[in-house]
């Protein structure tokens, strides 16, 4: 990895759009380590997970800034945004990719659906040492500072090491202020789902809609390596995420199987 | 597992839509394994992944069918079809979830990207035994015959055998006639990426805007354990697929990782 700020290229990205607050913090935190780009959403994307856009074109606007900062807005979502910036705007492979700081959490199985990690797990996919960060506060108005110093302390030390290829990191923090968070926590992704009721609601023409609601259940709550522990416990988290979904204990469990 | 074809409840979904033909050939399958409920989208959803819809709510629309099978069109994703089915169709969680049969091949790292891939994933994350088939032909006219044949195999085993929980099977027929697919072969997910080149047009008010093309890299041709070699050789494969995307090796190498 490189080792010197003046030659580091650093792709940023989020789901929450190229105007989130979020996404602000983060870029605060990726100036002090190298050259920042930011290719980011048009529109909020959360939920998009690894989608890519294939119905219709993209569209790619610059949005000027006065801190040396290059950005672009991408009317596609956060996968597509790492995609066009690789083969379109970055003149090499960025040599790390942050993604987020997300407006609320992406702990547990949250990640299969969140547009933030998917993105770091694209820059995975592109052997691009890359990491996603959340933070557990959904409002618009969250407070990222100490956000900001948990995304530099990683950052710092995530930089002088090297993952496996293939392989990038979720980070999760706590909705607290920084005195408060009790240290920085790798953990595993805990076993749990949402469990989803639709909202079902009639329109003014009489017909019925169905509004997404779920609420998140832990199925291991008393697991103290795991990510959502952590997180209940006043930990920032960080899980190690592969890109071969191969269950390897499952191909051995398979052998028996006669066609 | 349910053991009797009378007792079990099969939930069916594709990514093309309710309407393509690879999802019919998927319901010819499973209306002899048990009862079957379709819930799929109004319109095509490749490249969705495992994207949920928050931002609009869903429609969810019968289709009267006359061969006892109960069909729905949803306005969403193939995920937000899973769990609309489980919410609000279905009177208890189905004994098997099958997704397909694809209109192309969802083999390597396609499975992040593929909607048809993630719907058996959103099974998996429910503990319902869960399967993704893929033919090897994007074409709308692409002949099931020999898919039909080897889902059949495929079922009639995996109904006998249990996986481990929150795992489910990706399977991938290659474009060929029943008596030249060499067999069914139990794989690993192949290590390779998409390559993404973007082809930059000028609209007539004089905009660009880029569609999204790639190609195929497989980084790992010769290894004969991976999905893309038993593919290119004829077999139809099939990859056992995990929803914990932890990597542990990781957890180890970052023990030493101080903050």
């Amino acid at each position: 990895m490189k080792t010197k700020k003046s030659d580091r290229l650093i792709l940023v990205t989020n789901d929450d759009g190229y105007d989130a607050p979020g996404i602000e913090a983060l870029i605060t935190v990726m100036k002090d380590f190298g050259k920042v780009v930011v290719v980011a959403p048009i529109e909020a994307q959360s939920g998009m997970s690894h989608a890519i856009t294939i119905k219709v074109p993209l569209r790619l606007i610059e949005v000027k800034r006065n801190d040396g900062v290059k950005m672009y807005k991408c009317s596609g979502t956060p996968v597509d945004c790492v995609k066009i910036a690789i083969d379109k705007l970055l003149n090499r492979k960025p040599d790390l990719l942050a993604s987020g700081i997300n407006h609320g959490i992406n702990s547990s199985v949250s990640v299969f659906y969140s547009g933030t990690i998917a993105a770091a797990m694209e820059g995975a996919l592109n052997d691009i040492p890359a990491m996603g960060f959340s933070l557990n506060n959904l409002k618009p108005d969250a407070d990222f500072t100490a956000s900001i110093e948990i995304a530099r302390k990683i950052t710092a030390v995530f930089l002088k090491k090297d993952l496996f290829p293939g392989k990038c990191i979720n980070i999760n923090i706590p909705r607290k202020p920084l005195n408060e968070i009790k240290g920085i926590k790798v953990c595993r992704q805990a076993h749990g789902m949402w469990i989803e009721t639709f909202d079902k609601r009639t329109d003014p023409n009489y017909r019925d809609y169905y509004w997404l609601t779920g609420s998140f259940m832990n199925y291991e709550k008393e697991a103290k390596d795991t990510d959502e522990w952590a997180l209940r416990n006043g930990y920032a988290t960080i899980v190690p995420m592969q890109t071969d979904l191969t269950c390897y204990e499952s191909i051995q469990k398979m052998k028996d199987w006669k066609f």
